[in-house]
């Protein structure tokens, strides 16, 4: 008998028919014997209806507030799955985040949960209840409601996965499982039986929308096993653990983000400082910066280019406009383009990676502006219109190839 | 400075705009100086619909979960009134039921309130902020939210009123104030300014749908001075405390219930015991009793009637019947009737009531079913068809007069 989390997302319960598969997918695992405790996310359009009806009384609605109103959605779903698998002949328990033992710092809207206090789970897991969990909220210590924020249902899963020390956390998704490539623009991406959690969190960053960087992060910190699956079709999804078994591939995935600004100083004179300057700044207000790259330009100047998300495209370019003049840059260039990636352990020793990519782009007659790399993954910009044929190159040059 | 609770109902708060009504109202009573606690239920529909949702996946839901999924109504009305007075420039911040420290015990959907603990409402009072409390919930000993039934906000805020002593407990609604009979039905109603709790329980009990008797039950106890006012116009309402102003009127009002059965034992043995037999059936059923006549009829044998409110109806006959072989009954009657009741303090040491009210529904030509009466009401059952006659000639009898 095995302890098993899973974690269903606003559309897996969107209405009683979807609740009651959810609760079907659910009664199925705790009739093999398994201990079960169950994540959901409020109900489809749920929270974005809460958050019109805030917006229509106070667009700039105090934080703690819009959690108190926000953290219903979720109260609604676990009472309404509780009912369907009773329905079914089931025990069950739905638990809000402060039942479940929750405890969070106090950053409403973005909270990040400290604890969890797994009394209470396992007080009703003991009992032989399936425990339907509130996703997405906790308490802080003053006893107010808090939210997580973005990926927030994951995270929970994998907090009470990791507290409980369960056996797996599943997520439920609208996808089978972790791709080679998004399959929507690359028909023949393939799904990964496993994965490792770097190979994962680079995927995640790089744009693939199938779990938040937070919950796989929080896995591997606690080496809990994840499996990405579907919630609509019964089959096994993608494993995520800390060595995945060797596949023949190298690579693991190609990604790509279509969100992406460049953002050149050229001509800047050549003297130490310079690039301290520059992103102290940016870092003071808080813009998050990834990929680098200085070059030397003409006539003893250097240029400075960086990448940030297009979200904070606006912040980014205002401060690099007040550093004009003191840094005497005689221009600054701004672009939005496309972060292509491929992700895959092993390929620091495998120098052909890179070359197999840029030959691929090559080929494709895309051409390619900046590179960066880490042990696991090659990125680079290019240009926007060329992103989906690129991706197809890359992704059929080393995955269907 | 005084410390007031008031209290909104569904349709005060059913969309932004009486949210802002309610949030101005409020704001209004703060900024003379005085502490708030504002109780608010679940905005217009919000109940039903959660119900219905309810329904469509379990008719049978479990009553815990039914809890868990009709607190979430209240908590978003206090999310979005305290946005909303915060958006007027006032501090203001919302608690849950459990928040706000309502223990009660565990008969979900129908809990009694055995505590408020009152320390975080009095700390955030303190902190100057107004104090919106969700009503109609609470939480018991295992931690479970529990929903407190029909009145329950109502009593919510008066058991704030009690247990942090204010000054006054306002119950704003969809009328004016409690008045001597119901003004749609009876033009020359005139609003009371003042009615004593034991008055105002007996209006409640027969019809009135003012407020719920709970809420006036616990003011009584905890003398918790109470005004009913309107949540649309502002004018004084009726204030309902211990003991009311003497007014030149014996007559606090004259009230109506349609929704009454008189089931009646006709032709039963003249032995002992039989009334015993019977109410005992019906209380073990939790059936409750209102008025009991027992009358001799022919040839040695007795009549036993009884009024039941019509929602009970079914469940009381099936006592009835159950018993009608061994008690011997030779038939038994059950009709649909109306109860009319005029209340007022003092009326028993006025004698020429009872006799008032008979005169004015003889010349009404209104036949009197049964009578009943007490300390400070006299009521009779009457036919359904003739009971809006019947209201009026009584109330121009006594009131208009």
């Amino acid at each position: 008998m095995s302890l098993i989390v899973q974690k269903f997302g606003g559309s897996s319960v969107r209405d009683a028919q979807r609740v009651m598969n959810v609760a079907r997918r659910v009664t199925k695992t705790y009739a093999k014997g398994n201990s079960v405790v169950v994540v959901v996310s409020a109900q489809g359009d749920t929270t974005d209806d809460l958050i019109e009806k805030a917006r229509e009384i106070n667009p700039k609605a105090n934080k703690r507030e819009m959690d108190v109103l926000l953290s219903s959605g979720e109260q609604i779903s676990i009472a309404l799955l509780a009912m369907a698998i009773e329905g079914l002949g089931y025990p069950a328990k739905s638990l809000t985040g402060w039942q479940a033992g929750f405890v969070t710092d106090s950053s409403h809207g973005n909270s990040r949960i400290r604890r969890v206090e797994t009394e209470r789970i396992e007080n009703e897991l003991d009992k032989g209840n399936i425990v339907i969990v509130a996703g997405f909220q906790g308490l802080n210590r003053y006893d107010d409601i808090t939210t997580l924020g973005r990926g927030g249902s994951d995270t929970s899963a994998v907090a009470i996965a990791a507290a409980c020390r369960a056996d797996l956390c599943q997520i439920f998704t609208d996808v089978e499982g972790v791709y080679t490539a998004d399959p929507r623009l690359v028909p023949e991406a393939r799904k990964l039986a496993e994965i490792s959690y770097d190979e994962m969190l680079e995927l995640a960053t790089l744009g693939a929308q199938v779990l938040h960087n937070r919950s796989v992060e929080m896995a591997k910190k606690y080496n809990v096993p994840l499996e990405v699956l579907s919630s609509l079709v019964e089959k096994p999804g993608t494993v995520i653990k800390e060595v995945a078994k060797m596949e023949k591939m190298l690579i693991k995935g190609v990604a790509r983000d279509n969100h992406v600004t460049r953002i050149s100083l050229i001509g800047l004179e050549d003297v130490p400082g310079i690039a301290f300057r520059i992103f102290s700044a940016l870092a003071a207000r808080k813009i998050n910066i990834d990929i680098i790259l200085q070059s030397v330009g003409r006539d003893n100047t250097k240029d400075i280019s960086f990448t940030v998300s297009d979200s904070q495209r606006e912040d980014a370019v205002a401060v690099v406009e007040e550093l004009k003049q003191t840094l005497r840059a005689k221009n600054i260039a701004c672009d939005g383009v496309t972060k292509l990636s491929v992700v895959g352990a092993g390929m620091e020793s495998n120098p052909g990676v890179a070359a197999m990519m840029f030959e691929a782009l090559s080929e494709a007659g895309v051409n390619i502006q900046m590179i960066a790399t880490s042990e696991i993954k090659i990125s680079v910009l290019i240009d926007r219109e060329e992103s989906d044929r690129a991706l197809r190159a890359v992704h059929s040059a080393f995955v269907a190839g």
